[in-house]
């Protein structure tokens, strides 16, 4: 019979994990892009408010969740943590395989767990707009629900040929009050530009971000929201890992492998992140990323300083990247087509803390219309990398005749890219 | 902060509530559209298996739930009941609103708990395909998902202009394995006879039903299988109403108001039904069918014998009705679009033991959105129906400075919807 364990609401951590206070080294500073020196906090003040950019460097161990987002937290947490039974039983594997759900959020995956946070403190700041980009609209979705419940407009830049080809998720970006248009646009210069040369451009997250900030720093009532790969990002998002660790505890399980898929990094920090302690403490424990073989950032990228996006107008960072002019093929998951890489899943990768492993698209489809019928949900196209990677680690077990206990994020539903599933 | 139910698995009911056994009167029986008397169980076998046509006149009154249905209801069973906090304090009112969600099963609505009791009982009757009609897809996926679930081939013919327009839950049905076709189709002699008159017939759910049954009758191993409206599909039902009494048990609540979104009955049935006794021991509790004004069987429907289908095909049924031939508009809660109701609903509204309102779309979908924002889940069109119903009893009883404990059923999420939102 089906194991899910649900958490009381009592029972949703009140702080977020800051990994930084843990690690034996310290992260190479983000470098400002005019000078090449480290970049100053009043730098990102055009675009960030400060308590985000203390966050983005603070060493405290745990940060307190306000109580305002732990309230909007409570909307859709604690999510519930599954055992994959029917998965199990279909494999014959001696492992046992859990996966915690962030499909159930309001906007279908975990980015809500840091858009809330980003517009609780613009908010308090000040803030009456956020503006921000976005691919496919998970991002974009999940800022504009953000937006809603504390006040605040929300502009969000989404790549044309998604807005397009890709509606539902614009649908639910002005269900919630958003304000979505296609990117190149002709509400900034930079849009103007690449519009004259070219009206039909089917544009690009690179081309997205800097509309978006060319927005941000316009307007002094206005900032910039970014929905991966930052410090304060991945803090935001180990609420999840928080609780996976108490789901756990529940079950007396302790995992010996934590599997996520790896675009610009935050679902897989946000679920490993609270276990790295134990990595560092010895324990017999694998964290892994999972990425397409088609964008490789982690398994085939370089560890060196670059830019941010495709223009070249954000703060340097130090990452795994295919470069910063590198254009992923068109995967059905869109939100893995990032050259680079959270600095900090970056370092720990360097480091040897985890591991991160490709697969191709084919394969890993396959997992996912498996995990559909046997577990009932349809997964995201990027989070169906980590339930690959969980199979594949189960299969192993069974080889290796190996009692393993294998935790994946679960990070979306697939429920708006179901054409990719049966085309 | 949020209240959130959940039960445990072990805590699921291990039967359905068969109303008829408690119920002071018997209803009038099927008639057999030949003879115009009540049919025999004989004649229905030609369509359904056996065990479903026991519990089609059965007057027990708890029927159990086989062991190998529990465990397929448990991927996705028990539901959570949720109290509706942040609607309360938007309406500011003193009644305490609760709702169960039937969104979270594998194809998104209350649907599969029949689809997967039926596609069991049909299994183990030796059936090999099941063949069956949709509208929007909210049945036609559930059956798809439960035939794989059971190891039977599902037929689906989806109405024509649904098909085209709403591809969705297609790709839905067809990532399940499913076999659908646009109806009127070219795999039976009367959408043969429809198309040859008229190519491009965007189709009704009364074709389809008759493309199904023309299939089911012609082979011994294709069997029929219906949604909505029957004994046997309110019985399966019930396992929502069960889950509630234990769900507000567990807060020591006792409901005043309980609420269902109205179509065929299904989902109202399934929620109100386990609190009939309590109205007929005269408990102080109202049973509210929300229906819309535009399809308004239960409010503007006469009370008599009339066919299940629009061909004239099915048995005739003791109900409410507009009439076989009543073509609804276009609203978009597709699933409310039926010329009918159960048989045991109508009786039930016949004696008043239930009420029914109707409400214009308009209002249902600003309350719709309302509660999206609100409460961090898009309801299908459908439910939508039972959520202006709550909102309008809780208004009240402010106004009356009344307390009330309202519970409806939020029986569906709206993901594949979206459009109708923002439109």
């Amino acid at each position: 019979m089906r194991v899910r364990v649900d958490l009381k609401v009592e029972e949703m951590p009140k702080y977020w994990y800051n990994v930084l206070a843990d690690l034996p080294f310290k992260l190479d500073p983000p470098l400002d892009p005019r000078t090449k020196q480290p970049i100053s906090p009043q730098a990102l003040s055009a675009i960030f408010p400060e308590a985000l950019i203390e966050q983005e460097v603070s060493e405290k161990r745990e940060i307190p969740i306000p109580e305002p987002v732990l309230r909007e937290y409570a909307v859709f947490r604690p999510t519930p943590l599954y055992r994959a039974t029917y998965l199990e039983e279909y494999l014959q594997t001696p492992a046992r395989i859990y996966y915690k759900y962030e499909g159930a959020s309001p906007t279908g995956s975990h980015k809500t767990n840091t858009a809330l946070a980003q517009a609780y403190y613009n908010k308090i700041s000040g803030t009456k707009r956020l503006v921000t980009e976005t691919g496919a609209g998970q991002w974009g979705s999940a800022l504009c629900y953000a937006g809603a419940k504390f006040g605040l407009t929300v502009n969000v830049f989404m790549v044309r040929i998604s807005y397009e080809q890709k509606p539902m998720r614009k649908y639910l970006m002005k269900l919630f009050g958003g304000d979505v248009v296609p990117s190149p646009s002709d509400r900034t210069n930079f849009g103007r530009s690449l519009l004259e040369k070219n009206g039909d451009m089917p544009g690009s997250l690179g081309i997205a971000i800097s509309e978006a900030i060319e927005v941000a720093v316009s307007d002094p009532g206005t900032k910039y929201s970014l929905g991966s790969v930052l410090n304060h990002v991945l803090l935001h998002q180990t609420v999840i890992g928080l609780e996976i660790k108490k789901q756990l505890a529940l079950l007396n399980e302790t995992p010996t492998i934590v599997l996520g898929c790896h675009g610009g990094g935050s679902n897989f920090a946000g679920t490993i992140l609270p276990f790295v302690p134990d990595k560092l403490a010895g324990k017999n424990i694998r964290l892994i990323a999972c990425e397409p073989t088609a964008c490789p950032s982690l398994t085939k990228g370089r560890y060196e300083y670059d830019y941010g996006d495709t223009a070249g107008m954000t703060p340097l960072l130090k990452m795994y990247t295919l470069g910063k002019d590198f254009i992923p093929p068109k995967i059905h998951a869109g939100g893995l087509r990032y050259h680079g890489a959270a600095p900090i899943v970056s370092r720990l990768l360097k480091e040897g803390l985890i591991e991160a492993v490709a697969f191709d698209q084919e394969e890993v489809f396959n997992a996912a219309r498996l995990f559909a019928k046997l577990e009932g949900i349809v997964p995201a196209p990027e989070s169906s990398y980590a339930i690959y990677g969980a199979i594949k680690e189960a299969l192993r077990a069974k080889e290796e005749k190996k009692e393993e206990v294998i935790v994946f994020n679960l990070s979306g539903h697939g429920l708006f890219d179901l054409i990719a599933y049966v085309s």
